[in-house]
């Protein structure tokens, strides 16, 4: 088995805009593409098999915190990884935990040696490290996996944002290490994506992105942002890390976003995304769709027995009506949930498999610009 | 567009069981035949896609109280009728909301008009008799609708049981009346079944089955059994009516019940049965197994990476672990409801396919003597 390979096919001429293929050992990965977040072994209210027919799906997210958590190392190791835990055969992404860890807000405390926190299930007490989270994350078995990092809050002073990227170049080097000297556990290879850092500071930002790099990893990510950022400073700071992080390699820009930030950031050079947007605001009734935003709440959707979507190439998208879906999540019927979700995720995947095609077609600028005002239409 | 046909193939030779075929403008149904109960228009936490590949549902239930109140009727009308607004192409059975209506126990009140009750969604004050409840399940648009009973509580004393079938006697002469003053409203038939009453008394039950069956219906139900009483005593009494009830129309036994007692009450010749266990239970971690009952929740299940049920064929069983699902029930994800709720029906699904091929190659009974045993197995 191999390692990430990353095939760049095209790239805009009018903007940064990429299409390309990524190759791991479970299968390939066509970008740009958006990656469904499955918390703890399952995204939710969507099962496998709906994850690739309805939706698409091409590779999905583990979270290293959850799966730590519950089932637990030693039940996704006896399963085998978590490819075989969940039945999930295409590739899979882990976050480090990091992200979550850090969300604990006062139930954690950051030291050079790591994190200590308190699990939000029993209050229990335990501690991440660069290298223990480098094993956990051999366990669970992902395709690709993540360097432990702090992501500072939004807004951070220069002297916290300089520390907290200096302690996350430190983190890195500590998980190379340790990732080079650990082995994968399943007979498929698993790759380390290093993470930029460096808060809403040009020279930070700067520093870290050629940091990340000068480590010659698979695939490089750009964190912390989308953090309560103004959407402008997002965009000029996705741009920044992309002119720096190198051409050859895919970029993901963790947690990213609406519909329209996927857009400009697909602009801008970004190839990999992923965020629990499309699957929590479909839970609260909100849909994305190839002709705008609604909320299926509205009593306006009451009597519309047209499909929730005839422009996107979702089966479930074209088969239950608006009333219907509307009906389901007035009365909190499970079957909601999923249709809202399943929905959102195909809008997603349908939406970056477009990009892609007018990516390589040499139109995506314009198709672009008129589809990030479309989409924010409220419908 | 024609009435319901009834064409029985085969009885048991050593048991009063019986394999035939429904024929209804929405398709036909094999029985004996189990059918998923889809309150509010849908089947809790399954899709419908789900019911067809997986479960393999030939016909499913919708309940008349819910849907009046939710969507409602107008929308329900808008739309075409149920099969148009859930997308459930096959033949749907409405029950009359009589059974939901008494539920209500201190909200309603019983008059020889109809009953009076009061909305358990926001406390409105609804009329529901014998005349209105055909016109709503004539804009629902079951292919089957169920006459407006009262179903007595057990146990119920012999006047308040007489008093109660004499009622349900009358409102049945004016269900049949108005359901034949009114006509199908969306092109294809719909038959309305008239239900046995008569409570725990002999007497009673045969002046009751005898009475419906003098009705000529093109299918006969029996009701206000398997609500509390011992099963014994339901056996006793599905025997009686079968005894009565015309042999060549489809009899159906209402709300019942464990995989044992549909396999015994198959035996004394029913054909058709709904219930809301494998949906109910499957949601709170008990799984009705080919081999037996498995409580997902129980920490035997932990490390147990076999699939659900490898005994029967549907192919959600055979592809998620014990340890998987019981992992999703702990976390309290929506997936682990949709899973046990699918499994739970595929296997009632298949369980009555099988008890039809017993019969049909005369082997019946000795493989349901067998299964009653192996079914309630506690693994």
């Amino acid at each position: 088995m191999a390692a990430l390979q990353f095939n760049l096919q095209t790239t805009d001429t009018l903007s940064k805009a990429r299409a390309g293929v990524i190759t791991t050992d479970h299968g390939t990965i066509e970008t740009p593409i958006f990656m469904p977040v499955g918390t703890v072994g399952t995204v939710k209210a969507v099962t496998q098999q709906q994850l690739k027919q309805e939706v698409n799906a091409q590779i999905i997210l583990g979270n290293t915190y959850h799966l730590y958590l519950r089932p637990g190392l030693k039940i996704l190791e006896a399963a085998g990884g978590l490819h075989q835990f969940n039945g999930w055969d295409r590739p899979i992404l882990t976050d480090s935990g990091g992200y979550q860890v850090f969300s604990l807000a006062n139930n954690r405390k950051i030291k050079e040696e790591g994190v200590v926190f308190q699990s939000h299930i029993d209050g229990s007490k335990h501690l991440f490290t660069p290298e223990n989270v480098m094993d956990t994350q051999r366990i669970i078995g992902g395709d690709i996996i993540m360097a432990f990092d702090e992501c500072p809050p939004y807004p951070s002073d220069f002297k916290y944002a300089k520390n907290s990227m200096e302690l996350t170049h430190r983190w890195l080097d500590r998980c190379i290490n340790h990732f080079n000297n650990t082995t994968d556990k399943y007979g498929y290879t698993q790759n380390l994506f290093p993470i930029v850092q460096g808060s809403t500071y040009k020279d930070l930002r700067t520093e870290s992105a050629y940091y990340i790099a000068s480590k010659n990893a698979t695939g490089n990510a750009i964190g912390g942002l989308s953090v309560g950022e103004p959407t402008e400073v997002m965009y000029e700071y996705t741009a920044l890390c992309c002119d720096i992080l190198p051409e050859q390699k895919p970029r993901y820009l963790m947690g990213v976003g609406t519909p329209w930030n996927i857009l400009e950031n697909i602009a801008l050079g970004v190839d990999m995304f992923d965020c629990v947007m499309p699957t929590r605001n479909g839970r609260n009734a909100m849909l994305f769709t190839s002709k705008g935003i609604i909320n299926i709440d509205n009593k306006k959707w009451e009597n519309d027995f047209s499909v929730i979507d005839d422009g996107i190439d979702c089966p479930m998208s074209n088969y239950y009506s608006k009333s219907y879906l509307r009906h389901l999540m007035k009365a909190k019927e499970y079957l909601g949930l999923t249709i809202a979700s399943v929905h959102n995720l195909a809008f997603y995947l349908w939406l970056v498999k477009q990009a892609r095609a007018q990516i390589l077609a040499g139109t995506f600028t314009s198709w672009k610009n008129e589809m990030v005002v479309r989409l924010q239409t409220k419908l």
